[in-house]
């Protein structure tokens, strides 16, 4: 999304506030409007700007239009000493996400392996920051989603059932940053074929199939059709297997239950998460095992170089250091989503922030 | 590896007598024999044949060369009420990994969540085998494991570290077959390579690169160098996770330290696996959770079909339905590898189990 685009760098506090200015305008107390607007910028620091600040305006609309929450009270419906399941209240997707890896966390006491399944949620962002809290706390974290419009067929199919579900894995370390795998399961965003379509380019054969379900390099037609998953029918029975640790142990929707994000507002969504924690401590003694991802971490940032290649990165190192890097200079985004997000500000008399430079990224 | 070959069948419980005979000619008791022997076959049954008695030679070499113990008596390096650490003492992966299935299906107890982590085993065969376990339990199991060869580089490196690892899930179902997730990391196995390199003919360009790290057409250059992840960059970050998952909890071999199973009879590998377990009863009522996944099944299925497929298949459907036709019809390998099980046996006068038929498949 970020690629071949008039950018706009906002300072990141700034950026931070608007977010936050406008969730209280749509009705969220200060607490959960600071929560969600941080957790939503930290995507596009991270380089991640499908899941930042460019679904503020249909958040904001749904939170408006009722189909979201903005008050909602997450309680768990049911518990043992290491499981839960935790009815979102239609809340904000990114706050009852916090919630639930808090819950994984205090159950889990550094001690046991924990999972809190999640229902009546909402589209939750990025993956990692969830996982990535686990690992802070010195424990491997699991996150996992369902998407918030069904984009995908099953493999052989015609017709939309599936989400291009999402999930990250973190794993703490003694260095920087925490290694993070990040995922959804498609080959190409959506957003990729929509631009090649303005452009009127072909697209590669493996990005999307048509309407009726055979691959096409015609974009037009792709958008008529469906994204690819990953590797045939592997990215298939991934994005499937995401989608039922998400919905099946919370009884939240799936298939024919899901409704669209952006065109259905009667009803709420019933988004599932799944949360889970390992804590390294009930495993191995800390420093061992700092010891040993570190070697690892070593062994593959070592390797001998590919002719074309300059650098290995860890899964989440380029993220860190682009979240580090944009923090301190200001985060970049599309000058199309800083125009959208002047739109939906003027909805609530707020003035989005005017860029601090223009760059062609 | 089952297609474009010669195959004959054989009648399944004299393949299994003939893997339980070698098992114990190498040394290994009983009832260990006899599990690692089903568990062996069980994977040619549902088609993945690249798990299967293709393997049985090299088990046997390591056994006999006292790579592999075959009198190993797992041990419980550490313990909380949920978690696990399992020393395999260096035993056949598929009888450590059903002893660390159970210990996790013990602690779970079907109330909590519960993770076993293993060292100090080998090559565990088919991933699905012990996820499916523990649905057959009433929950969902996790499996991952590091594979016995780094065939792959980190992404855009030159140099074999990391192995195409693979992980199963499973999920309990009220209908005849759980829906299993089970997949390694890579576009193409290697061995798909190899023909390729037999017939003179080109690969794809995303199965493999050469030994500089670019990729390649030629299979002959490709077998010099790595096979590639799927999804690119995505893929070298879940063959990473799933490695770091299986090994950094236990303290098992990452990296440099794993071995290669074909050709170092030195050492003992010290391979890792992870095996997790969220009971359903704990997150839903078990009637709830059937009829909701029982409704995701029919959502699927019945979706319209592409232009050119026949018919929707769950993950894990088709790998089920062989089995059940398989050891009803007597199960089909390679003439090949056949002969090679014939070689193996002759070593320990043991007659491999004549053909039903042959065919070509």
């Amino acid at each position: 999304m970020a690629s071949d685009e008039r950018h706009v760098v906002l300072e990141t506090a700034a950026l931070e506030d608007f977010c936050t200015t406008l969730y209280r305008a749509a009705g969220v107390p200060e607490a959960d409007a600071r929560l969600a607007a941080t957790s939503l910028v930290e995507a596009d620091l991270r380089g991640v700007y499908s899941h930042g600040v460019v679904r503020l305006p249909i958040y904001i609309e749904r939170l408006t239009k009722n189909a979201m929450n903005p008050v909602a009270a997450p309680k768990v419906q049911r518990k043992t000493r290491t499981t839960a399941v935790l009815d979102g209240d239609n809340g904000i997707g990114h706050v009852v996400g916090v919630r639930a890896m808090e819950l994984a966390l205090e159950m889990s006491g550094g001690e046991e392996c924990a999972f809190v399944a999640v229902n009546n949620s909402n589209h939750y962002g990025a993956a990692a920051y969830f996982a990535e809290m686990a690992a802070a706390q010195g424990a491997i974290g699991f996150s996992y989603t369902i998407g918030g419009i069904n984009h995908m067929t099953p493999w052989g199919g015609a017709e939309a059932m599936l989400g291009n579900n999402p999930f990250a894995v973190a794993f703490p370390t003694p260095f920087e940053f925490p290694i993070v795998l990040d995922m959804a399961c498609s080959v190409a965003a959506r957003g990729k074929i929509i631009v090649a379509a303005k452009d009127g380019t072909p697209i590669p054969e493996d990005w999307a199939v048509g309407p009726d379900g055979v691959p096409t390099t015609d974009p037009v037609r792709a958008l008529q059709g469906f994204v690819q998953p990953i590797a045939g029918p592997k990215g298939y029975a991934l994005t499937m297997t995401v989608g039922l640790l998400s919905s099946m142990l919370s009884g939240a929707a799936f298939g024919t239950e899901v409704t669209h994000m952006y065109e259905d507002f009667e009803r709420p969504q019933d988004i599932g998460h799944l949360f889970g924690v390992l804590p390294v401590s009930a495993f191995q003694d800390r420093g061992d095992y700092d010891a040993h991802i570190a070697k690892a971490a070593r062994d593959i940032k070592g390797v001998k170089l590919a002719a074309d290649a300059s650098e290995i990165f860890l899964p989440g190192e380029r993220e860190y250091f682009a979240k580090i890097r944009q923090r301190r200079e200001g985060v970049a985004i599309t000058a199309a989503v800083h125009a959208e997000l002047g739109d939906t500000g003027r909805l609530f008399g707020v003035e989005v922030p005017q860029p601090l430079a223009h760059v062609n990224a």
